[in-house]
């Protein structure tokens, strides 16, 4: 039985929102294959921009003086339009997160194309333990246990940028241009915490949907997939209805005689269905995903997918003649997430669930991000997060013991509202309300420069992604408004220094 | 030859502000006896606070997971007069320094004074690797070589700290109680930092003479030096004059034949002395010590000194008739800082320089504070620091490479007032000018709630101590200052917390 707890954030990576589907709660780690693999395939890094790729001789463990080999880190830099450091050109830095930068530098347009405003260096940085950026030379190694991949945790992370912005900083004698972090999902999360952590080091950041409250208690945990349900229910509610009736027929299919091959038939499985708890994390793997991806425009992805995909599915399943089996509804829709091209014959349910990946180590040490889903308020099943099964399979599977509040002893979430009304500044969160992982995130403004930018129809950090000429009016203003708060903190910070210099 | 770079920030531990003599620059690691002891002599714990001795146990690391043991770190806490969770009694939180924690209790009275003011908990937690607090379960253990001492950060302190009291809170329900953090010389760093880097656990910080600009070409390098000389300076330009010319008398003296015993008599030594150096520095830190150590009524540390004791010392080398012996007058005059009450028959330069000790481990990893002296502003001979020479001596002696950028690259320094002025709040910097830290301090106001409150006559962090019948008026006002400031910032919060409330 497969029993998936984790949610890898990054809009690329396929996104493996499942849920356990029983009152024990193995936990079984699991990333798509893509996070896998050192890079993306080719048709994923869609658009081109320009930069030379570099690697930076990186401390392995900032925190402490073991004595441990450096790594490689690597990041991609364009200065093209850099205004120099007279000028105090500034440094648009994009936080990399859980994958290969190459990938998120592709998907991540807004930075390319703002770059020649603001005369602005462009660098993204790659995260540790992804991508070619592997401790102890190759991600064999570095993935081999517990004790090499101990410091793969997002304060390492944070302490990379530092040590690589600061060190490039003064080797260009650039000290003095002003640094503005980016990042989406994780990336935003990292971007956030990097100006609270280091705001010497960086002016501003924008987190695009970053959910730095889907800790503890801060936010209800039902949440995550209450957002997934909205996002079918606002399309109809009959394929809400549906999709909420399936988890029960599916169940009553799998016990009968036979059971598993008539389900192994009706979703085209290549192989025997073994469980029927691996169809639900299949399925619910593709509705959480929906939720995240629900964009306006065709997109491509992992796989190809048409503007507002939730609409189309919903379309597929509700369009079925009456009486249908409620089955084949459901096979109907889910296929327009995993084959809206029409060439897949059979699907293939086994996606190394074992493989150990970056993420899920993350979510069995420090990123412990409790969810339930509620009945009542959602299309998915009960279930209730049990720490201490989480605990149990996090050292059954890594050997490693979560951490489970850590990440706010160290950057805080409870009372956020007040603390970060008092101590920070210039952040910008900006969320799109149809993805599941908003609820986690900043939705109100805090003070006059930590601010939310909301947008009802976004989804997951669409506004960090290329601009298009169909783009829809709210993201064309959502991504003005971010320019304007940039330019604010660029222009403050630039009048701060003539004042000093003048003075 | 022993020429000594460290200087321990402690006001307690004596003080070894030792200057390399020649030209090379290998480095020996040194702190005096006591601070190798795990408990200071009783006679030095002078005022009894009361309080309940308790053991947390501490993660070893918190930015890695590596397979450690925890430890198990000692704390004192006081609840006598604390107002309790209901009425969100503040908790008041010394950040336990380079030694042992009964005795910063001992000698932090102000904090013990305030406490029942402003019906406060008092906690003095222990800093990791000093006292009791001990990993791998005893000091023999702990030091044992580089890779148990490893873990030795500051970064590790504070999240020790951030750990501790977030934990105790929680299990007292008092999550809502403001925490403010106190602490002195390398503790008011760790105050000063912690209320930057957890501004969600601390609301303000008292930092006492705590010199967080001591690092890289932040202050001119030849600050500390220039300050401990002006404090003889001002005192008696006849004085200052005696002790700048005594090096080279020394340096002459010790080349002819007989010289060593020729000093080894004057200096009145136990031992003969085997090199110049070895007095060079024994002169050095004492004065340096007594330049920190100037305080307007007498005290006991390490040693009974007088009020204003550098006066007494001055006093000692002028009053000797005209044409006494150079060396015969320094002799009197360190005689006031080494034998104050006349008990000392022959002293022991041997102050076990090579016993490996914590500060000089913390100097040899993060805390790299380059010093120099300059012969034309001190009473002190020529030196430049010489980075490359520190290294080699760190990695001769306890086989670690300094990360001389890494304080800077963490907690910043360098442009600190634009930082601190957008970003910080709730900080009182307190020096007083005639301790050689207060030049590596923040000196001037940087915004409304970053303040520098300087005493001129003041030293190594004296508003810290208890306050006495005998205290001078600028001290009275110095503290009354800081409760004011105190009881703004929890006046603020407070306020925050009904808005919320009422809201």
């Amino acid at each position: 039985m497969t029993k998936q707890l984790f949610h890898i954030l990054v809009f690329i990576v396929p996104i493996i929102a499942l849920l356990p589907w029983s009152p024990e709660s193995r936990r079984i780690p699991f990333l798509g294959k893509q996070s896998l693999v050192q890079k993306p395939p080719n048709n994923l890094v869609a658009d081109n921009y320009t930069y030379e790729i570099r690697y930076y001789e990186q401390t392995l463990d900032h925190f402490s003086f073991d004595d441990l080999p450096n790594f490689s880190q690597r990041y991609l830099i364009n200065t093209d339009h850099w205004a120099g450091p007279s000028r105090m050109g500034p440094i648009f830095l994009y936080c990399g997160n859980e994958g290969d930068i190459e990938w998120f530098a592709a998907n991540s347009g807004f930075v390319w194309e703002l770059a020649p405003r603001f005369g602005a260096m462009v660098i993204f940085p790659e995260h540790r333990y992804y991508g070619e950026s592997m401790p102890y030379g190759s991600r064999e190694e570095a993935y081999k246990n517990a004790s090499t991949l101990a410091r793969l945790t997002a304060e390492q992370a944070l302490a990379d940028y530092a040590v690589l912005i600061t060190d490039l900083k003064r080797n260009l004698s650039a000290q003095a241009s002003p640094v503005i972090l980016f990042g989406g999902s994780y990336g935003g999360m990292l971007a956030a915490w990097m100006r609270l952590k280091y705001p010497h080091i960086a002016i501003g950041a924008l987190a695009a949907s970053a959910p730095i409250l889907q800790f503890e208690d801060i936010v209800p945990l039902e949440t995550f997939y209450n957002i997934v349900s909205n996002d079918f229910r606002r399309e109809s509610t009959s394929c809400f209805d549906t999709i909420k009736k399936s988890w029960d027929v599916i169940t009553s299919v799998g016990r009968k005689v036979n059971g598993l091959d008539q389900l192994t038939k009706t979703f085209h499985l290549c192989g025997k269905l073994k469980s029927t708890d691996d169809l639900y994390n299949w399925l619910d793997s593709a509705y959480s995903f929906l939720a995240m991806v629900d964009y306006p425009y065709q997109s491509e992805f992992l796989m190809p997918l048409p503007a507002y995909p939730i609409k189309e599915v919903c379309k597929a399943i509700d369009n079925y003649a009456d009486g249908t089996n409620v089955l084949d509804r459901i096979f109907k829709g889910v296929s327009v997430y995993y084959n809206y091209t029409g060439t897949v014959d059979c699907f293939d349910l086994d996606d190394d669930p074992h493989g150990m990946s970056g993420w899920d180590w993350q979510a069995c040490t420090e990123m412990v991000m409790p969810m339930s889903s509620d009945k009542n308020s959602s299309m998915f099943p009960e279930w209730d997060f049990n720490y201490t099964s989480y605990a149990e399979e996090c050292l059954n599977e890594f050997g490693v013991t979560p951490r489970p509040t850590w990440i706010t002893t160290e950057f805080g979430g409870h009372d956020y509202k007040s603390v970060l009304k008092t101590f920070g500044s210039n952040i910008i969160f900006s969320n799109g309300l149809l993805d599941p992982w908003s609820g986690g995130s900043v939705l109100a403004n805090v003070s006059d420069s930590v601010v939310a930018l909301v947008t009802e129809k976004g989804a997951h950090h669409l506004d960090l992604r290329a601009a298009r000429d169909d783009d829809p009016d709210w993201l064309v203003a959502q991504r003005a408004s971010e320019v304007q708060l940039i330019k604010g903190w660029l222009d403050d910070y630039y009048t701060t220094k003539k004042a000093a210099f003048n003075m």
